[in-house]
């Protein structure tokens, strides 16, 4: 999308991957090493393939507070070591901004965790909204065994601060245990 | 929903409508007379009977610019005369403010518009994303068989402003001509 698409209007076939590729990031486990929390398993995996554990879009909506921005994600099924594929997971810049899913398919988890240690999880399952309010973290846990995939939108100025979450974690982790 | 779930996070069944009846706004014909085209046409299927015209989800987000509102839509098959059913359509109070359509079910034409009278039509189809841009009023209709479905998202401060539409209209008509 350019910036005249933005002012203007624009729709397409956002499940289709073969229609926008570029739209589409991908985040592998050599990306990720350290948000997981069994170092062993991730290097005895790593010293066999690198899978991809999530993939998304980002249509570069213009980073004014009356735009929205929106797209897919898709969390891949699987595990390292007990825990299962997870996205890296993130606050807002501008803390003080939500974000909602819409489930499409598989089955999963929202993690949620604001400043002050508060968490919940929230269900990510087809047909369902799943609010993130202000203030929180959230990452999104494929427990399933197909590919979680779920429509997000936040406001477009709201920005993603990774940093925070690489050094402090989240206080839970989703295993099979 | 009520304010405590915006501030903590939640989720549900969207798209179940049993579950939530109570957020489900409805608007019939005869709430909506004069927004279509053919006043006789509308009179005649008035003596008989006050079909529903579309339904959609008000959720109460609180009106905080970091919030977002959302929901699901549904315009239903119909015709009054030759104009295809469809929603009032509406500006944002806050104009400046974008809105996001993702399809769900059926076929159907988002018709934007601006102050100026620039306009244009967008698809609403199943996995298509739809955007609004800041500026324009947005009216959806149903061009197919089956009930029109879709999930909307956007900054929940910018409320809706139906009055310029029923003043003003569109300038163009979605019709079977």
């Amino acid at each position: 999308m350019n910036k005249k698409d933005w002012i203007e209007g624009f729709a397409f076939l956002l499940s289709d991957k073969d229609a926008h590729p570029d739209l589409w990031k991908t985040r592998t486990l050599s990306q990720m090493k350290s948000w997981f929390r069994d170092q062993t398993a991730v290097e005895s995996v790593l010293a066999i393939e690198d899978p991809v554990i999530y993939e998304y879009q980002e249509l570069g909506a213009p980073e004014h507070p009356g735009d929205v921005a929106f797209g897919l994600s898709r969390v891949f099924p699987g595990k390292i070591g007990h825990e299962y594929y997870m996205t890296k997971g993130h606050f807002h810049n501008i803390i003080d901004t939500a974000e909602v899913y819409y489930g499409l398919s598989g089955h999963g988890i929202l993690l949620i965790e604001n400043e002050a240690g508060e968490w919940k999880t929230l269900p990510l399952e087809p047909g369902v909204a799943s609010y993130v309010p202000k203030g929180y973290a959230h990452r999104s846990v494929n427990t399933g065994e197909e590919p979680l995939e779920f429509f997000y939108a936040f406001r477009a100025d709201a920005g993603h601060n990774y940093g925070r979450i690489e050094t402090t974690g989240f206080s839970h982790a989703v295993t099979d245990e």
